[in-house]
């Protein structure tokens, strides 16, 4: 899709190089540095700085053929990577400069599966997320009054005013607890156990929260995967989305022990299999057998010809399973005579083809 | 409902307006502030003060009318951010008198849905969260007095009787750690040690509970929130009850990915749709297609006529929805007659209006 | 069950008597208290040993005729509670006595539910904790070794041997963080950081452990209790074992938001409700509608006699039910022909008394 | 499978020893020990050396006939432990010898079943894990990046370079807090608050992906579970693979309160049950009850013959169940002809041996 593969970098070297960058503008605000030193680190930067040039060259060159809502982030991403050490560079106070540079940050962003993951689970979260934020707001400012009260006339000097008694209060509410602010009287103490005590709640309710969002996004995730999974299968190319829906429905899931055996050769048939995780050995009559991973699908003649298994297949490992009925599958076929038609060219190529499950 | 819309704000805005509230008095307690500033943040308080009492007149109209039960809590809520403000006013020590505006921290919880889906969740798991703390109380308890009794002779002054000791197990139990108190025997430190893993471990109980009362929540909520998806239909509006109960328990929900073909026109159609969450495209003959969002459902003509698609709809975001079949409804609608009345008498008007999918 | 009533005290007042007398045995060491304040707390301690007798008194008098296994631990608890304190008064360092009170801590231990749901929760995740706990360990003394390496020769005080640098490593692996012994080199503090991610890590194991255990054991409950409330339905209790599980098995979840109608009078019926949480009102003919609370079930005669609804039922509140439907109980009645005479006594019985909805 | 079986210690022995070792590795480094102890102490090292010597005789002695791929990591462990003090002894500076000992660190790896699925979570959650690290990592470097902006002038010798600020940075992103380093302006003091939220939401994070890990990780185990119970069957033995999934597909679960009866002899009985944990009673004729513990299934007769059950079986504790109904099981039967041969001499084998449930 781009005529320069090699600024294609994978994620992991992405953020490696991002690192990189950053360790350099970190070492460049120590004090006892060298001239000899100072140079290097600087010239990393710039070697740095004209590789995101060139990715952002990338990007753009890809723009005009790409679907543009995906990827705007990432322009968004290299336009600024590379736009701000610039004018940094051009207006800025020469002993900042370089911390300009501290923009890369936003590099791993780019690509990023997880960011994407997060950025769902908090979406739906969104309400009860600035609900606990409130809480904590309520607490602290509270917790900030009531110190304030106490502790204003033995401690002028750390809480004095509300202000400095939210400090004391945010560094005791989230337990970091510095100890430059503590509580003197009784009541100031009492009063500090149960902020304490609030902060571990409002942090296992944010826990609670997020614990709950990761779980449905996770549940979502799989029924996609298993779109997926199904959506690579040649059969099912020609179906209709009304068919196709009630084939990802009716997929159930499994977990073979490693060493089990998933078919024997000449069993009847009844299901066909997709493989979530993990590795299949296919006994064939060939002496290396053959193995199957993840995404890979195996027993699909079962659902054609009715005819018996035509191979042995163990799991290797653990494997994860989606089991497809030939039921399920029947009913669909009566349904949608077309179906009907694909079944019997696809299994006229494959037996022709090679032994299969 | 009410004469003074104006007045109803937003959730957000009503936050904003206390948190202004609240920023003000904050400010007011710092020392060396001007006599300017002071009387600024005074009117700030002072207009706040008026608009709560016109709020509170608000409310206060529509209480002929409303459900009692849920206005209560904003009534009295209402009424203490009014009253007692003025009480301070009157009667209070001038140099306080702004402190009693922190009242206002309770203005947040109207209206909040959080703070009710909070209260539910705490209702539930109330006796597991007492437990918890009972068990916090009896570790502290504990470990304050192993501790007194280790290092009283060594640091008297720290550790000299069992409350000053349990300054020194609630900071650490809390994993806070000011470390104004120490323990320097190894006896003690081996007992520190033991009380932070407590209290990590009290921390995780409490987000383990609290986390699975999240949980429980969320799917109870998804129920109700199905429930009134169905309410909304207007061919289910005049079903029984137990018909309607039925419903909602037959309705499947599954995610469809971004770009997903939902239905296809021409396509037999035998289920209708739900949207809970993201946005579908309606394929109409008008050149421009059709959007629906969260709340909307579609494909209802196949449930009443049993004739094929007239649209294609497309999953225009990740789509969250809830299918309900053919058989279902069908299975309903043949041991209620009144049922069969309704649906000849809309699937007539709908023919007549839209083309629908 | 027992002559002496009084002495059965409900769990709350237990705790608060509990923790009176732990709040007087820490009051007694504080140091500048008066002789007259000394003998009062001395008096409520004596107080309560009195009363603690009489409890022992009441649990040994329940001895013969309960269930021992259950009874086994409260009678060790209330038998250290009188024991301890009066050994102690007999042989202990006077100074010291009342401290021996402190077992005290153990009262609210008895009766309590969450206890036992924690022990069932801790013995499920039991290999896994103690994994985690090693987990702790291992990191904790690695952690501790190469402080020692690290900072030995800087801190000799504060590194200068494992046990020392043990001391910092829990203080910073629980992200308790006193601040007494901070590492001064580089390598110390990429060191401490990397300890205080690890603690983190560590602590969201437990958390996650314990929160699927709650779950499990959450969810385990939900099955005794269904198990509980069919178990008080009088037309259940002939049931021979299986049908009564299969009738367990059987019944549905829902809940039903405030106001909806559960099932109106006149409509014909196939399922009855047992109440898990809320309250119902039922329109009856008189004037006061009946309300229905937790534990109550409703509808029964639908399951006898096929009859239509007798009256209307509104969920007065959000409403937890489960229902059990007409098919399954008639399933089970046909191939149990005893049922079917006990459901014909009890419907004759029923409608004689009161109109059922 | 090994002719020194006093070896083959138990997984907490094998966790003592190493913590034994490492007590005494530990206590050598301490100053003013005795000479006489630091000979005990290092004849603690040596015992435990010579005893990890034979340990690593007997894994190497196991080596010709084992699962070579289940042994590696054991062996790997094994010699570690014996080659690296060896080494320390002969080349490393005096002072330094014991420490080596540490590696012993590694030992309780060997045989946890923790560390496995400990290792299987992180594994699936991988992707999200180093996600949260980099979130980490990306807010501890713009929390340093901010905080040395602001601080730099005010506290130089604290937040004078970005790595200084950093050390500032993670002790309280982490919320350990050892307050060594304090911001002192009220940007400073904002950001401060800004950096322990996020801290608190990151971990948050942490817990919901590994708690999220978990809950999957512990229902696949149960599947595995399940099947490892019904291949103990010996009933199921001859069962093809595809006959064998869907019996365990057809297991329900369910739990029963102690001192339920689950079945009552003379009752038709229509399923078998396993049990997952807790144990029952089954009262024959024979005057001492046989109690069945997790592992166990009963009822099995049920399935083969038909016949009323023969005895009475009770719960004796609270326990978890699996059923198989009599109908899953008869479907496949009537499909695969060999069960049915299978079935009839089993029946008549047990009827002739003893009573069955």
């Amino acid at each position: 899709m781009s005529a320069r593969p090699s600024l294609r970098i994978s994620t992991p070297l992405n953020g490696l190089l991002a690192a990189l960058g950053l360790a350099a503008v970190a070492a460049l605000t120590t004090r006892n540095i060298g001239a000899t030193a100072r140079l290097s680190l600087e010239l990393v930067l710039g070697g740095l700085w004209l590789f995101y040039v060139l990715q952002l060259a990338d990007t753009l060159a890809a723009w005009p053929t790409a679907d543009r809502r995906a990827l705007m982030p990432h322009l968004v991403i290299d336009m600024v990577a590379v736009v701000v050490p610039l004018a940094a560079f051009l207006f800025a106070d020469p002993r900042d400069q370089s911390l300009y540079c501290g923009v890369w940050l936003l590099k791993p962003l780019r690509h990023s599966t997880f960011f994407r993951l997060l950025g769902r689970v908090v979406a739906r979260a969104a309400p009860n997320l600035v609900g606990v934020t409130s809480l904590f707001g309520i607490v602290l400012f509270g917790a900030s009054l009531v110190a304030y009260l106490i502790e204003r006339d033995i401690q002028p000097d750390k809480f004095g005013s509300i202000p400095q008694a939210m400090w004391w209060a945010v560094v005791t509410l989230s337990t970091t607890g510095y100890g430059d602010e503590i509580p003197q009287t009784l009541a100031g103490r009492v009063l500090a156990g149960l902020v304490m005590m609030s902060g571990i709640g409002i942090f296992a309710l944010w826990a609670g929260i997020l614990a709950t969002g990761f779980f449905e996004e996770v549940r979502r995730q799989d029924f996609v995967r298993n779109w997926q999974l199904v959506a690579a299968v040649p059969l099912f190319e020609k179906l209709g989305s009304a068919a196709f829906v009630e084939i990802v429905r009716a997929l159930r899931p499994r977990a073979v022990p490693a060493g089990s055996i998933i078919c024997r050769k000449g069993e009847p048939g009844d299901q066909m299999y997709f493989i979530v995780e993990g590795r299949v050995t296919i006994a064939t009559p060939s002496p290396t057998p053959v193995e199957l991973g993840p995404g890979s699908f195996f027993g699909e003649m079962a659902l054609i010809s009715g005819e018996p298994r035509s191979a042995t297949v163990t799991a290797a490992t653990e494997v994860s399973l989606l089991s497809l009925y030939s039921e399920d599958f029947q009913m669909l076929s009566s349904s949608n005579p077309e179906i009907a038609e694909v079944i019997r060219r696809t299994a006229e190529t494959r037996r022709g083809r090679a032994p299969e499950a």
